[in-house]
């Protein structure tokens, strides 16, 4: 009968409680979590202050966030967008700059809060030096933790840098566990909706077109994690980003498919209690959360009527016909470097498919034969650094363009 | 995949790591909540010593119940029943005592954590003296504040009692709020399963017998609760509940119908986050949660399996065929000695349709119309102590019962 947007929660209201204006380091602006934060801190006039942004590749469409961010330094990580950046910031007074220490700059501004946004391999470095600079980090990029997870949790506890999950999954979590003793959660699990494929027999999944893997039901993202969705390599992925986050072991980690991500994930409890974080599937409403923490602003985004939705339901994972869970599974449960393996060899393995170079159920099996064969030649010890992290990163991905070629 | 009782999460296990043993006062032991709280103490020896408890009339019951939770002190409300509770302690060394002094000294035993359990208003002065004594108190008779709920939080934050929720759905909402500062949550929602009567029409819930209406769904509870369910007037009393115990306006209290009682309640945020608190539908689990908190032990009660179950279904509660509901939100929204009336005279109409002497919609119709009378007379001024609050609890039910004669 009651909403929170019944109410009087209008952003003025919620916002004017707090000045000065929280300042932010937006890196991975130009994506789609980017568009979030964008469309949160515009509804929240006043609360916030874009210090920096950065992006990848587009800098047309960076220079345009900075100018709707009003952010005072832009860095573009492909020097050969330098000029289209600065093209775009002409007459604007924005800083612009690029290159890999440019983002690492902007990673470094002095912020409040920096939002870890980048796709892939690519965020580790700059999310690496805020938490090293003890930032409170927004962390969406979940590669960050796969790839680097022991390294950059030790770092952050060293650092006194706080991380704010941005995965809807980890953010649910986050907000389920609050400040809970870890130690009484028997168990842990992340929902998956199941992706484009959840119907599909195994035939068909192996047949699927980019189009097919890029039509996700319920969720808006980047292609790559479309596509890791589709295969439920995602939530494989994300078991892993729970392990370091949250410091659960492996056999207290479980997935169950939702396909109407209304319960993103939940905690188990010895006595039968379960908590469970909900929110409609809408990354303004974790981006909201991350942004304000430990207050609360209005996203924009209406929480779900259970009752006008009538039903959730929830079904066992299949192994069978999503081989790339149970591969993430294997790889969390060895440990070391297998983690940072598998996420190598699957950024490596999507992008070709992608390319339409290999089929969708090529994507599973590249990272296997990457895993094993790494581990047969002993390439797969616990790496201790960021350095060593992205050498077996590297390696992973050498050793997968091998097997495609 | 992992279930909390799949793992070395054993009561001897978890129950070993607090000592010495937390004492407990049972008030109501010989009830429903006073059985699920002799099986968690029996499944975690050593972690619990009983040094009171105390029943209403049965005697041999109590004697039982005494002696199979090794407790110090047994107090039988009822004078008449002395008798059999002391012939069924005889030889025991165990303390037998009757009436309502007796019951009293029972809540004020020297004890870690006093479980208010004892059906109805009777329940009210032997919990405001252990809220007064500054006692933590596991909250099951919702009675207690529903009839003097300003004064009870008043005395408690006075006196420093910590009030734990031990109805399923505050119990729940407990959980999910966790320590968050409760200005932040923008609706609290309970769940109702909706009773045995959901289905039905209007006119075939007007000739409903007890036999029909002691017929839940869900739950195995005493009969006056049962019967408050079956209306959902039950419902209305644990909104009023959550408007005292949490300190949440009434305009921000909601109530969703939820057949399959997994999900209990839920906290919406201003960004559109929700926290649920879910459980199997066993009256153990917050049982365990109380008696143990803050840690967390075996409740013998497994988690909801969400694959297992398949689905969760939601719909909007009918105030058209429930009016018990409309009304206790009515008088929740008047305040005052609102609360109070509705809980005596729905008492006395409880009981009257028991003893079929009423339909099933003469209840809520009885109680709407003392509400009314009382309110025309003038009588329903905010009760600013125990002693008043009675004053307008037997009011209301000598009204109740001059309508019904």
């Amino acid at each position: 009968m009651v909403s929170a947007l019944d109410l009087d929660l209008s952003p003025e209201t919620v916002s004017s409680r707090r000045t000065p204006p929280r300042r932010l380091a937006i890196l991975g602006a130009t994506g789609s979590i980017g568009g979030s934060c964008a469309q949160v801190i515009a509804a929240a006039p006043g609360r916030f202050a874009v210090v920096s942004v950065a992006g990848g590749r587009d800098g047309a469409a960076l220079a345009r966030r900075a100018i709707e961010l009003g952010a005072d330094f832009a860095a573009i990580a492909d020097p050969a967008s330098y000029a289209d950046l600065k093209a775009g910031l002409a007459g604007t007074g924005v800083e612009a700059a690029a290159g890999p220490e440019a983002v690492r700059e902007a990673a470094l501004r002095e912020a409040d809060l920096v939002v870890s946004a980048i796709v892939g391999a690519a965020g580790l470095e700059p999310t690496f030096a805020a938490v090293s600079a003890g930032r409170t980090v927004a962390l969406a990029n979940k590669e960050t933790l796969v790839c680097a997870g022991a390294v950059i949790m030790e770092t952050a506890a060293r650092a006194g840098s706080l991380l704010l999950p941005l995965d809807s999954e980890h953010n649910a979590l986050f907000q389920a566990i609050g400040s809970r003793d870890k130690d009484t959660i028997a168990v842990m699990t992340i929902t998956a909706s199941g992706g484009p494929f959840r119907e599909w027999s195994a035939e068909r999944i192996a047949a699927a077109t980019p189009e097919q893997a890029l039509a996700h039901p319920n969720w808006v993202m980047g292609p790559k994690v479309t596509i890791d969705s589709a295969g439920l390599m995602n939530k494989g992925l994300e078991l892993i980003e729970a392990h370091f986050l949250f410091g659960v072991p492996p056999d207290r980690l479980d997935v169950v498919v939702h396909p109407q991500s209304i319960i993103h994930g939940f905690v188990t409890f010895a006595d039968g209690s379960m908590i469970a974080g909900m929110a409609s599937p809408d990354m303004r409403t974790p981006v909201a959360h991350c942004l304000a923490y430990p207050d609360r602003i209005a996203s924009g985004v209406r929480s779900p009527d259970l009752a006008a939705l009538g039903r959730l339901t929830f079904e066992r994972a299949d192994l069978e016909r999503f081989p790339a869970l149970g591969i993430a599974i294997d790889a969390l449960r060895a440990g070391g470097g297998a983690p940072t393996a598998l996420n190598a060899a699957n950024e490596v393995a999507v992008a070709a498919f992608l390319d339409r170079r290999i089929g969708f159920s090529d994507i599973a099996r590249l990272v296997d034969r990457t895993i094993l064969a790494m581990s047969a030649a002993g390439e797969l010890a616990p790496p201790s650094s960021v350095a060593q992290a992205l050498a077996v990163h590297h390696m992973a991905g050498e050793r997968t363009r091998g097997l495609l070629a």
